[in-house]
């Protein structure tokens, strides 16, 4: 049942891969939501409601958290098959730049994680795997990131956690070898599994967690809330992906 | 003259990225220079050397300043052809995520940007130009960016500038439509020159602003040094690449 589910979605993510390059050539509709630079497209509303229409065939009684659509105010038990999505992750950047941005999804069983999926939109690269399962990136299996501590590696920090001087941050970042910000939680995650960042912190809505959660915690990555909890599934939080090393060492900077 | 060294320097940064590329896949030297992330590699020490012999063969006579060898101490006077090389740039990003650095070279004529080559190795682009004759990605020719504001734009201000607090510049972030950071003043520039960013402000060595230079005021982009004067082609500025408006701006801000 998995496999077959893994199969259809990785088939869909590249047909819609391609429709989303198609749409980004063509005139789109951008509108703010909480700010003038928190914004969604007629591109994001248009894949999630492709996604949601895909996942209910191929998958019927699933529950589906979605960025543009439910929010988690609709969902309060991740009993089951829930799917979590994000149809343009990085909007910011797919309407600035045209690139930098991806499409998230991933499939969480009875609160575990399953299944992840994030789509690298403009190199045309598809980062999918779980538990059990390895991850990679299109074909091609990625091999755990070395145990790197933050001398040793790049960090990314959100700007707002850096500029609001959030839990001493900006000494984790002064003791790395470089703070590096790319915009989109989807290009940070893979530079997460990849071993190009040997850390992120951020404040991640589900959708922006769900995916890479999944990948990192199976190549040996550490995932958790900057307290130390595990994130929770269905909420927002100020969470840390990092390798074992860096972990502690944050731990013990933001104590 | 200056079309045919045009010519053949194009040719010469094709075959030294594809030595590059393969040069990335070998086991190669990395030494520190001034402290344990200033970096410098075989693979940066082997680029300049060949570009060096080259530049001797096709232009007898020019002078060259080039990151890892010469340094400015050796010119003080950019009389005559002046070849300005970054054999590596963002070798730290070279070293850490095998992604997301560059090969800059210009051509200044008596002080006075001439040819303008940035190098993105890994998504093998090269964008090239100079004054009169456009700036271009490859063959096909860029439109000057948008005249855009700090907040309908993205800013990449570089890490010691926002962490140090330097000139309010954590100011000009705030204002920003976002902050973005890529390591290396190849990809920023690059960013620069394609509209994907309004503003760039890092402290840079000759080597890291004089082909960017070339090309961003060949774009209509003002490049100057934060405290409004030109840059000396020769030295180390504290440089701001932005468009006119963002350039007005920051000039408020930084006040």
């Amino acid at each position: 049942m998995i496999d077959e589910l893994d199969k259809q979605v990785i088939e869909m993510l590249w047909r819609l891969n391609q429709q989303t390059l198609h749409r980004m050539q063509e005139p789109f509709q951008v509108a703010t939501k909480t700010n003038y630079n928190d914004l969604v497209t007629s591109v994001d509303k248009q894949n999630e409601r492709e996604i949601d229409g895909y996942l209910r065939q191929i998958d019927p009684g699933c529950q589906i958290l979605s960025e543009e659509g439910f929010g988690s105010q609709g969902i309060t038990d991740p009993a089951g098959h829930l799917w979590i999505v994000d149809p343009i992750d990085g909007t910011l950047n797919f309407v600035k730049q045209r690139d930098h941005f991806g499409i998230m999804l991933a499939l969480y069983v009875d609160g575990q994680p399953t299944l992840g999926y994030i789509m690298d939109c403009m190199n045309k690269r598809l980062y999918h795997g779980g538990p059990g399962r390895g991850v990679f990136v299109n074909d091609q299996r990625l091999s755990a990131p070395a145990d790197l501590s933050l001398r040793e590696g790049l960090v990314s920090i959100s700007s707002p956690l850096i500029l609001g001087n959030v839990n001493q941050l900006p000494t984790v970042a002064k003791a790395a070898s470089g703070l590096r910000m790319y915009g989109s939680a989807a290009m940070e995650m893979i530079g997460m599994l990849t071993g190009e960042l040997v850390g992120y912190v951020s404040h991640l809505h589900p959708w922006d967690l769900a995916a890479g959660r999944v990948m990192a915690e199976e190549l040996g990555l550490v995932v958790k809330s900057i307290d130390g909890t595990t994130p929770d599934v269905l909420s927002s939080n100020l969470v840390l992906i990092a390798t074992k090393q860096v972990s502690r060492e944050i731990a013990e900077l933001t104590d």
